[in-house]
């Protein structure tokens, strides 16, 4: 067989739009691509498919955009059974009144693992392939991230008090120690430490957490800047902010995932730049909690990464990065005071490839290119809120709602298909949610 | 029959919820409400419904929330077949350089007729009952409108310069004093005079404006403090602030519906409470356009009627109020700096019962009561995206996709019944966009 004879792949999928969000590429229209073994190969013209590829299964999507599965930086997925619990309060009354409570009545793993199982089916149905989740017992989100057939990127919940998951920092450090070797190197789920917040992450083990890093060598993802008053109160206790404290303890770095950043002033921006440290912008929660603004244009025109989170659902209170594409295009311009700021396009890379940048799996997702991970979505861009399609990327940024989403692969296997769940019981997880909503009432 | 004997009615609709939007009622659970001739009856628990009507149909919506049809305040529905046409623009390039240009190359009473077909068919589909338009070319919005069945606010485009529509000021008055002759007194649509902006309506305009006002009885709806610039130019040419101005030449009142003003000063906010002139809040396209912020919570808390509008398609991108009233809801917490503000009842009442105090037709609509018109909507709450259900409002408001709506009914007729169109060919407004996404690339 000459090496250039066409390849046996799994599936061809045509689609009218191809959105690679690669460098260099531009929409595609009218193309091809094909998947194989987990693999992406292509994309070609629709056309010229047949001189690369012999395809088991052709699917034909007349109406559709391909688009990088959406990676959703920033989740507490377990908080799904807490939506619209408590709305309309501020950050710290929030958490001090309504969630830590609740969360001290009803979280145990079975509630955590039944909280991730409503939020993966809802990420999947809304296009998210991959996630970075922090909370308790990130043990009982293992099973359930494999039964959704999801990436996920668990961050163990570090903190200075005790918790459902660790009596203290220490022993959540030795936790995730045994995790990470438990999981060993599995092929959809990644560790992070997931340090709460520097408001509750003391020096001492600040100073830990970089002794563990150099030994497991785990990415860090926490809460950061993510309101005045943590800031000032940094100021007051510790004589500098917190971005700088978490600078002097040794811990900002590429590997470095700093959510929320809604205050930045130019030593921080420099900080930030500087170490390469990433940012996760998370523009509805920020919002819903009245947190502050982050200056996504600021920060990417400094050249910082900044990826795209949720937040969890108690505070957004949905997990859906279509609405939290459009909130950060329109938040972006209206708070730059520049209308060209974040253009459609750039909110599709923030929650394509920059995600999988700050999280530091961008050689192999968040692009449409060959030899990366078949992880892709397809959307249906023919419907009455989204006509006519003068352009497809501001039609998926600023029209389209989730629900038109119709396929969904991660690593080659399809897991939504015509707008169906595939190998999640949706009626089975309605009713897990109404079993909730009762005994969360009852309490 | 004893006056008390339950009385025939056409329809009841028993539901989960019932969001009455009505002062003194409370979220409703597992109550009913009747439609007839047009009418609301109740609402009433789903088991005295029998003490009180015999219908002859009853519709069971087992996990649905019933809430009064929404109320767009504002928008260019003509506009629609120009979505995505020319994204991520400040205001006045987008106008200049695109907007107009293209009006002036595409728009005759055809392409509006079309556009506001899909306009129509996707705010019913998305659980809008009412609309104020303001575009060319109204005589030909009247039968698309009449066909669809819903309700309409025609503002006439009145302008110092020469448009399709009209070759002057003078004659836009006069084509809205023929247009209310010819429509009588319509059971579906209403007229308003709908003056572009100050700075593109002259003093003597103004004070023409306050004479067909005075004549005509029509309420009037303009863009007024759009952006900065508007009010820095008008300081400089006319000493004083637009909305000033405007109080100056007679026109605000209780019938003035001021759309945006995103720039509102002490002076501002008295002129507004002293008149009772309504505000018409944007926050999507506001955002979109870098606009500026219009502060509603400091205009609520002042008393003054504040309704939401999508703006047109063009600058949105879709005409989807649920998804304007979760923008409006998240914004203004981040605007006031506040987590209580415009809470997630206060944004529905703010689509649906403050927006037909705008509009002068509170008498009848944007509430749940016996007496007023049956303008109403089912709501589907069991959904990936928003169970569990712990309140029926935020769920609405923060997790819900409009394509969740299932029912509408305007005027006690069906337009929406189990997510399909009623009266309208779904598959040939799609047909009808792709010819002009095609005629518009070509040009």
């Amino acid at each position: 067989m000459p090496s250039n004879a066409p390849r046996d792949v799994e599936l061809v999928i045509e689609a009218r739009w191809i959105l690679p969000m690669s460098d260099g590429l531009p929409t595609l229209e009218d193309h091809a691509i094909a998947i194989d073994d987990g693999r992406l190969l292509g994309p070609w013209p629709i056309g010229e498919v047949a001189q690369h590829v012999r395809p088991a299964r052709t699917l034909r999507l007349r109406h559709h955009a391909l688009l990088p599965g959406l990676i959703n930086a920033h989740n507490h997925a377990g908080m799904s059974l807490m939506r619209g619990f408590a709305d309309d309060l501020p950050l710290m009354t929030w958490l001090n009144e309504h969630i830590w409570p609740a969360e001290a009545a009803h979280v145990n793993p079975e509630f955590v693992a039944a909280g991730t199982r409503l939020a993966c089916a809802e990420m999947i149905r809304s296009g998210t392939t991959s996630f970075a989740d922090m909370y308790l017992a990130p043990e009982a989100v293992v099973p359930v991230v494999e039964q959704a057939g999801m990436r996920a990127q668990l961050c163990t919940p570090l903190i200075d008090f005790p918790t459902p998951w660790s009596k203290d920092f220490e022993s959540g450090v030795r936790q995730t120690e045994a995790l990470k070797a438990s999981l060993g190197d599995h092929s959809l789920i990644s560790l992070a430490f997931g340090p709460h917040a520097p408001y509750t992450v003391g020096d001492a083990s600040l100073g830990r957490l970089r002794e563990a890093r150099e030994q497991l060598g785990l990415p860090i993802q926490m809460h950061v800047h993510e309101t005045r008053d943590e800031v000032e109160q940094g100021l007051t206790q510790d004589g500098k902010r917190p971005l700088r404290r978490l600078f002097d303890a040794g811990l900002l770095g590429p590997h470095f995932q700093a959510v929320h950043m809604t205050q930045v002033d130019d030593e921080d921006l420099a900080l930030l730049r500087e170490t390469e440290t990433a940012v996760i912008h998370c523009p509805q929660s920020n919002l819903k909690l009245a947190s502050g603004f982050c200056p996504v244009d600021r920060l990417q025109k400094a050249g910082i990464t900044v990826g795209l989170g949720t937040d969890g659902a108690a505070s957004n209170n949905d997990l859906d990065m279509f609405d939290e594409m459009k909130t950060a295009a329109l938040l972006a311009k209206g708070v730059s005071g520049d209308a060209a700021a974040l253009p459609a396009m750039a909110a599709l890379a923030m929650a394509t490839r920059d995600s999988a940048r700050a999280l530091g799996m961008e050689k192999r997702r968040g692009q449409l290119r060959e030899g990366f991970d078949a992880d892709l979505i397809a959307v249906d861009l023919e419907a009455l809120n989204s006509v006519p399609v003068h352009q497809p990327a501001s039609a998926a940024v600023y029209a389209v709602q989730s629900h038109q989403v119709s396929h969904v692969w991660v690593a080659g296997c399809v897991r939504l298909e015509a707008g169906e769940l595939v190998g999640l019981d949706h009626q089975a997880l309605l009713h897990e949610a109404r079993h909730y909503e009762r005994a969360m009432r009852s309490v």
